[in-house]
């Protein structure tokens, strides 16, 4: 899981971009400086320095490291109930989660709207949304292989999955809490049930 | 439509709240300043500084001007028919769009995310998400009474569509363009079929 990435880098430039992730989630994205990212890291500041030209060098890196190391775990997980899997995500992303996951989503939303003015983070979200939709138009197809999904369009589906998580991604991260939370997760999952498993 | 609330400002507030939205579309949050919105206002700036304390607080007066007024559209509009109203909103957020609702779209997008570490922009987008989807059960509640929809959850579901319309505008608004976005809008077309209508 991404809020888990960081926890125990492995070499330098994880350590940085660790320093990165946490200063994101303390000073959000428009107070972060590279030296607050200094501060951050453990070892010499001037090292960041050395590594990274500018803040938006590091918060790119720093989130194509979370897509790489995601997609890693991705590849090495055996998923042999799509159905299952499938819920997990929904509950992963619109269910109750713990805080270091709150925080998570509230830092890619914020990263994320900088895709409206930025072209390096336009193409960053573009792969990530791409690559999302292809690992769960995956799951689509391997449960219809089983026979115990619809025969369906999987990835206009997964397409549409993974527009509407993040449109709950986004709507927690920006709105006081209530009710229509549990909603959303119910809703997605009785999408689920209507559309693509076997009634 | 949002896009033309500015068209025809009718008095002088009206006016710098169509200039610090024509700010906005131009230089995005970030760049945006008093002294830009000044510019872009035709009367006199100095109005600009006697009327409002801060850049947030015009972008907040100028989020609030825009959802009042298409709430006023919304309570004049004599909706005959609830399923052809609620496509209208699907091919209206994520169908083909002209420009200026593009810009709307991102100019959102981009102020969104401001609410995951500002207050006053938390409160506004948990009022306005709240208010469309009462607007879109009040719909679906007609189409039951109308015995056109389906029995269902009317409140649960409008929370659910509000969201993923939410997915749509802010991946449209920060994605490279693709066959992607013709694919949610058939979805969302499919799953008002599915949940809603009645077959």
């Amino acid at each position: 899981m991404p809020e888990e990435i960081f926890a125990d880098p492995s070499d330098t430039r994880a350590e940085i971009l660790a320093a990165t992730y946490r200063a994101l989630c303390e000073h959000g994205y428009a107070d972060l400086t590279i030296s607050v990212i200094g501060e951050e890291f453990e070892k010499s500041p001037s090292l960041v320095y050395r590594h990274y030209d500018s803040k938006d060098d590091l918060v790119l890196s720093c989130l194509e490291y979370m897509l790489e190391t995601l997609l890693t775990q991705f590849e090495r997980e055996t998923v042999t109930d799509p159905r299952a899997r499938l819920e997990e995500l929904a509950a992963w992303s619109l269910g109750e989660i713990p805080d270091d996951r709150r925080e998570y989503f509230a830092v890619l939303s914020e990263l994320r709207t900088l895709a409206v003015q930025d072209d390096a983070y336009r193409a960053h979200f573009t792969e990530s949304d791409q690559l999302f939709a292809e690992y769960v138009a995956d799951l689509i197809r391997m449960g219809i292989e089983m026979g115990e999904f619809q025969e369906c369009d999987a990835d206009r589906l997964a397409r549409f999955l993974v527009s509407s998580v993040w449109g709950g991604v986004l709507r927690r991260s920006t709105c006081e809490p209530g009710s229509w939370l549990a909603d959303l997760h119910r809703e997605q999952v009785a999408l689920l049930e209507e559309r693509v498993y076997r009634s």
